[in-house]
C-alpha cells in the first residue's frame, strides 16, 4: 500500500556526478542492489546523520572519512548497498564497512560507506567486492532512477524529486533520492538520501543549508516512531555551475536554499506516502504552543499514537483519541505550570472544527467528521492557545499491513 | 486473543463494602453496565487519577468529592459506568457527572462517579437514573466477580486478586478488581481499578501505600503508550479488624503494604495479559543505568517500539530492532554525556544473551533466538553499564488483532 501516485518524476542529471550499479545478490537476487556515487574533484560534501547510539559500522565510517576530507575533491565516492545494515556488528562490522570503501579505491578514506536493511547480521562484503567492478562498469550520469530504485528495502516505490532553479545567468539543477519507509523517526536525517546540485557552494555554508533544511523536512517526517541505525542523508554541490561560492549573504542564496528544500522536502514526504502499510498521508500542525519544543512534542505525542494511527485506517472520526493525545503530552513547565486551559484549545481536522471550548465543538456533525476522515490527506490542526510557537510533522495511519510487513520481513 | 489463564479467582468479600449492579443499557443490551459501591461509614478511601490533562469530567468530580471527603465516612458510594467516558464532553459533561452523584444521594459529595468507554459522545444520564434503584436494590458484599465483569469495555477476560494476611491476632482481607485493554500506559494509575481491605489504615498512611503501589505496579505497565483521560485507581480501608489504624511506623504495615502491592501487582499484570491483541507478555527489566528516570525513559523506549513489538508478535528475533530502540533512548546528559558506551551495554532474552560487546553475543545462535521468542512470557533484560539503577514495565507484542479491534472499536 501506499498513497498517491507511483510514478517517479523525471530526475535531470547533475553535471559533475556519475552512478553505477550492480547485483551483488544481498538485498535479491536480481536487481540492483549495491549502488555507487563518483564525485568530480571539484564536489562539496556534506552529510548528516543519526542519532541513534547503536548507529552502524557505516555511519561510523562515512562520518570519520567526510570529517577527514573537510576540503573539495576529497570525498570522491559513495557507495551504498540494500538487504543488510550492518549494524550491531561490532568489530567485524566495522572492518567490513573499511572493506566496502577499499573496493573502490586504495585511499579509503575518499569514500563513505552507507548500508540499510536488517541489522545484527554479518555482511558478505565478498559478494560486494565481486560485484563492484560492474558497479563502476556502468557508470554514467542519467542513473539517477536507477538508483532510486536500487537503494529500495521495504519501499513499494522510488523516490526522487529534481528540479531546476535559475540564478542570475546560471541554471542550477538540483536532484535527489531517498529510500525509507518503515523505522521512520529521524533525529538527525531520514534512512537515507543523497542530494546534488551543481552549483558551487562553500563548503560551510553547505552544511548549514543541510542541517537547516534536514530539520525541516526528513526530521519532521515518522511513520512508527523508530529511529534508525542507519540514518544518513548527503547533499553534494559539484561546483561546475557559478562564479562565487553560494553562501547565506550571496543574493541568490534564498532562491537556492529553497530549491533544496523543496526538493528535500518532496523527498521525506515521498517517505511518508510510502509508509509501511500507509493509506493516509496526516499532517499533524501545532500552532500557538508556548515553545518551539513544546509545538513539536505535541505532534509527535499526536503522530505516534498507535489510537488515532487506528483510528486514521478505519477512517473513523474517533476524535477523542487525538484530544487523549493531545492531554498526554509534556508541556513545557514554565508557561503556566504546563497546564493546558482547555478552554483555549481548538483542533482541526481539514475545515472540520471538533474540538472548541474544552469539548465537541458545537457545530460538529458525525457526517462532516466521517466525511473528512474519509479523504487520503488529513491536516490535524491543534491550536494549545499557550504562545505563538509553531511546527508540523507528516506521518501515516497504523494498518493490518503495517503489522504484517513488520511480523514477516526477515522471514 | 489473551495470555494465561482465563479464570476469574475467587474474590473474597471485604467485611464494610457492599457491591451493586444493573444494566443501563449505555454499553449493552443485557449484561451489567453499571456498578455500585457501598462503603461503610468507617472507611478510609485513597484514590490515585490520570494525569492527562483532558481528563474526563468524573476524574475532575471524582477528585473533587474526595477531597472534600478527607475524613472517614464521608465517601459513601462510588458509582461506574462503562461504555461511555464521559471525557471531552464540556460543561454538560460535568453536569453529567454531577448528575451521577445525586443518583445515589442527595449529600453527592459523598459519592465519586466513574466512567469508562468512547471518548467524547453525550453520557446518557437519564439511562443511569431509570437503572440505579436495579443496582442498589442487588448489593451483597460478594459481588466483586459481577463488579468485576461489568466494568469491561475492550477487555475479554474479568480481572481480579484478592489474598488474606496475617497481622497479629487479625486476618486482613484484600480484594480488588481492575479493567483495561487498550489507551493503556498509566501515568498516575490505570484506566480502573478497585481494591479494598478490612483493615484499619490512617487516611495519610493509606494515600502514601496507593501512591507508592501504584507507582510499582499501575503506573509501569503499557499496551500502546496512550494515557486514557479517565484512568482512576481507589483503595479502601473499611476498618472493620485491627486495634490501632496501620502506618509505616506499625510493626505490621510491611506485611501489610506487601500484600496490597501483590493484589495490585496481580491486577495491573491482568491488564497487560488481557492487551488488545496480545499474544505475548513481556518484562522489560533495565539494570545498570545512571539514573532511575533513565531506566524506565529506556524500558519504556523498548516497550512503545511498534517494530519491537511486531517482532515479538512474529516470534522473529529480530533483536537489531531492540537494540535500535536501546540506541534511540535519551540518556541522562549529566551522565558521561548521556553517551552510551556500547562494550557495556548487554541484552538478555530470558536466559539467551543477545548483545555484547557492542553486537551480536559470540555464543549467539539463531537456533536460541527462535526458541526464546516462542515462549509466551518474555523477560528483556538490558544492561546499560553505567550505574546502579534499575526499572522494568510490562508490555504486550503488537499484533494484526491490535489493529482490528482499534479499527472497529465505536463502528
Amino acid at each position: 500500500m501506499a498513497i498517491g501516485p507511483d510514478e517517479l518524476c523525471e530526475l535531470l542529471p547533475v553535471e559533475g556526478i556519475r552512478i553505477g550499479a550492480a547485483n551483488a545478490q544481498i538485498k535479491r537476487p536480481e536487481g540492483d542492489d549495491i549502488i555507487v556515487f563518483e564525485l568530480s574533484p571539484d564536489c562539496e560534501v556534506a552529510a548528516v546523520f543519526t542519532r541513534n547510539q547503536f548507529c552502524a559500522a557505516p555511519v561510523i565510517v562515512a562520518r570519520e572519512h567526510l570529517q577527514k576530507g573537510m576540503m573539495p575533491g576529497h570525498v570522491r565516492y559513495l557507495i551504498v548497498n540494500t538487504g543488510n545494515a550492518n549494524a550491531g556488528t561490532g568489530d567485524e562490522g566495522l572492518a567490513t564497512a573499511y572493506q566496502m570503501c577499499e573496493t573502490l579505491s586504495d585511499r579509503r578514506e575518499m569514500v563513505m560507506p552507507f548500508s540499510t536493511g536488517v541489522i545484527g547480521e554479518r555482511l558478505a562484503i565478498e559478494k560486494i567486492m565481486d560485484a563492484a567492478p560492474e558497479a563502476l562498469a556502468s557508470m554514467a550520469p542519467d542513473n539517477w532512477a536507477r538508483a532510486a530504485r536500487g537503494i529500495l528495502t521495504t519501499d513499494t516505490r522510488p523516490k526522487g524529486s529534481s528540479r531546476q532553479v535559475q540564478l542570475g545567468e546560471e541554471t542550477i539543477t538540483i536532484t535527489g533520492i531517498s529510500k525509507g519507509s518503515g523505522m521512520i523517526c529521524p533525529n538527525m536525517a531520514t534512512m537515507l538520501a543523497y542530494v546534488a546540485c551543481d552549483g558551487r557552494v562553500s563548503p560551510e555554508a553547505l552544511q548549514l543549508l543541510l542541517s537547516e533544511s534536514s530539520a525541516k523536512t526528513f526530521n519532521r517526517i515518522t511513520v512508527d516512531g523508530d529511529t534508525s541505525t542507519n540514518d544518513a542523508c548527503v547533499l553534494i554541490a559539484t561546483g561546475v555551475r557559478g562564479e562565487e561560492p553560494l553562501h547565506p549573504d550571496h543574493a541568490d542564496w534564498e532562491a537556492f536554499a529553497e530549491a533544496v528544500e523543496a526538493v528535500m522536502t518532496e523527498l521525506a514526504q515521498a517517505i511518508v506516502l510510502d509508509g509501511e502499510g500507509a493509506t493516509k498521508f496526516i499532517t499533524v500542525q501545532v500552532d500557538d504552543a508556548a515553545t518551539p519544543g513544546e509545538a513539536l512534542e505535541v505532534a509527535y505525542t499526536v503522530a505516534h499514537s498507535p489510537l488515532v494511527k487506528t483510528a486514521f485506517f478505519a477512517a473513523d472520526p474517533n476524535w477523542g483519541r487525538i484530544l487523549a493525545a493531545v492531554g498526554r503530552a509534556r508541556f513545557d513547565a514554565s508557561h503556566g505550570n504546563g497546564s493546558l486551559d482547555l478552554r483555549a484549545v481548538r483542533i482541526d481536522l481539514n475545515e472540520v472544527c471538533i474540538v472548541s471550548n474544552g469539548g465537541r465543538d458545537a457545530a460538529y456533525t458525525e457526517a462532516a467528521g466521517q466525511a473528512v476522515m474519509a479523504e487520503e490527506f488529513i491536516t490535524i490542526t491543534i491550536r494549545l492557545g499557550r504562545g505563538s510557537c509553531s511546527d508540523r510533522v507528516w506521518t501515516t495511519d497504523l494498518s493490518y499491513d503495517y503489522v504484517k510487513i513488520n511480523a514477516e520481513y526477515r522471514s
